[in-house]
């Protein structure tokens, strides 16, 4: 299992949350990635974490202030980004721009999207996985391999046999994760679940435990 | 003057740059900043050169993936921001609500605008300055301030009193510095100029000279 | 008083509720106009009734699929725009063009905008009108020239002598309307109060009643 | 073949265009419809043509100023409508959105894209078709038959047996419909290769004789 824990734009040290993901993914084996705001991709990654840019544009270099360059974030440390979260959502077009700019840069691709019709789009978009997430249960701490364990296991056969499912929304607990692999997903997103825990690395910890 | 250097997504050593723009602004007093990627602002900051941040987003700290937190650009060192540049314009709401964010994170503020009467509603808004650039000029090497100098002297007039104006689009040499300051501008944004030179040293050097 | 009634995207019948406005205009001689769906301007302008766009693209006659061209909605019948309403926010740069597209096309402006300061940028673009909108107060039925007074006055302040000021956001009686105009308004942005009446007919009367 | 005419914000008279096609399609049998600007559906449709939006939002009623309801367009008298033509991209979300608010609507979709890739993405949002337009193509008068036939099978194969394909960009006379035609294209989108025509009911009558 891949967990991919988005730090989005919480009020949290994102540097204190790396060092226990790193220390997590060393004792444990577990793949463990942290997607922080851009600006804190560098200090994020010389914790030695994996660490994910949350969104790159679709542009190349040049003449586009205010961009996110995927070269800039890989330059940065970054070594795979989210495309597409529900608090970014993307054109169709510039969802296809960003996954190519994402590859040029050698960036990992997970497209996030709300439904099993759209994840079958963002898969025919030849990323490197998908991610469903239905946005009536984001940040709501009810998990969606328990609130609605079809979207799951739909999405995986919407995906086809080549893009691996991760899925998100409401995951705080190692019973979540193993539900979610149940369901044939392969990794999860995580946010406020981990991030806004009073102790970060036991929440984590407590997370991948079942694994 | 104030010198205000934009690295837009251009393929270049932000790094490089940035220390050169250090060593000029030390060696000759004047005010030189450095707008970097925002994933390259905490390597651009440790030069020394006062960094500022291409974009903030209007939002606080909360679930806003993808968004550049104004306080995550201040935590990597920037000390101020551009917002609407016309790369990257923006909603009349959002510029409103990204001075206010810029403001509580501690940044200096430029918001920049096409024309005269839009520098006049932007001056409104109470950013520390604006910028005019006529998009149709950016990045021709032909000089606002030699193209259209009329442009420059309303955008002033517009602003009233209390707002700072600086011009940008096709400035490159000492000469356009020196044409700006004549037209009232008390600074000018440069990119391709400098950020494409063979020598962005001595690009700086010859620019900031006749100051 | 103006009083502008917006439709939205409500279901309602927007040739109905037009007639009963053009009735009301007449009886009462209060200038009373209709924002219907864009698709529904032309049976709109056959009630006879004042009929304006919820919105116009800042775009000219071209290659803009999907746009909605000022002199379309001309032709279509309508005599004025809404611009910027908070439930279609536009770029600075783009308010700006929309202006000016519906002064080519010969169509009256109110610029909406959310508070005071935005206000005061908005009238510098040079619309026929702006209105202050407080979005929180939208759809509530408590108006906003009880709930928040202040934005009201202050915005009559920041829009200057030459712009006047329409308010909205909550106001369905006519007590609210004589407070606004108390307030220093010359008319109203109205919604739900009358396009969702079981009545829409005997609410516009109650409305302008005090006039 | 369905030729499908897209009036985009051209400085024409849709009621002129629209009753030479009405007329082509009568006495030539061939399934002729023109999108006009959403204003003028309702004029276009009473010439009896078949009548399509050229965009619809994704919502549904309620407070959306500024939208195009798909049920405001029906009412006017459209009976189908393009998403996410390249001059009015849409986020992927809102793709789907608008394919499910249309079909509540009763109207037929035709999702626009610009690549094979983003074909085969658009297909499993289950519209009723797709479109293929190469943006680079677009008002070029060199047929994408011609220019890029490969872009046309591919597209073919990459929507799947049961989404038929549209082509456009550039088509404009009777042997870029059968070039189409004969690279599996069940339509050609067209614009102002007739729209723009001196005499558009001739340019209609040549492009459809070959049939």
């Amino acid at each position: 299992m891949f967990v991919l824990l988005n730090l989005k734009a919480y009020a949290c040290d994102p540097v204190e949350i790396a060092a226990a993901a790193a220390d997590v993914a060393d004792e444990t084996g577990v793949r463990v990635a942290v997607a922080p705001q851009t600006a804190a991709i560098g200090r994020v990654a010389e914790t030695g974490v994996e660490t994910w840019a949350q969104h790159v544009s679709g542009v190349g270099s040049g003449s586009h202030t205010g961009s996110t360059l995927a070269e800039a974030v890989a330059d940065a440390g970054a070594t795979g980004t989210l495309l597409n979260h529900s608090e970014r959502r993307r054109r169709l077009a510039d969802i296809d721009a960003g996954i190519r700019a994402a590859e040029r840069a050698g960036l990992e691709t997970v497209v996030c999207a709300n439904n099993p019709r759209q994840i079958a789009a963002a898969a025919r978009l030849e990323p490197d996985a998908v991610a469903v997430e239905p946005p009536e249960l984001i940040g709501t701490g009810t998990p969606v391999s328990k609130a609605d364990p079809e979207i799951v296991t739909d999405s995986v056969a919407a995906a086809g046999d080549e893009v691996p499912v991760l899925c998100g929304a409401g995951i705080s607990t190692g019973e979540d994760l193993l539900a979610a692999a149940e369901l044939g997903a392969e990794g999860v997103l995580l946010a406020s679940g981990v991030a806004k825990a009073d102790d970060p690395r036991a929440a984590l910890e407590a997370l991948v435990e079942p694994l």
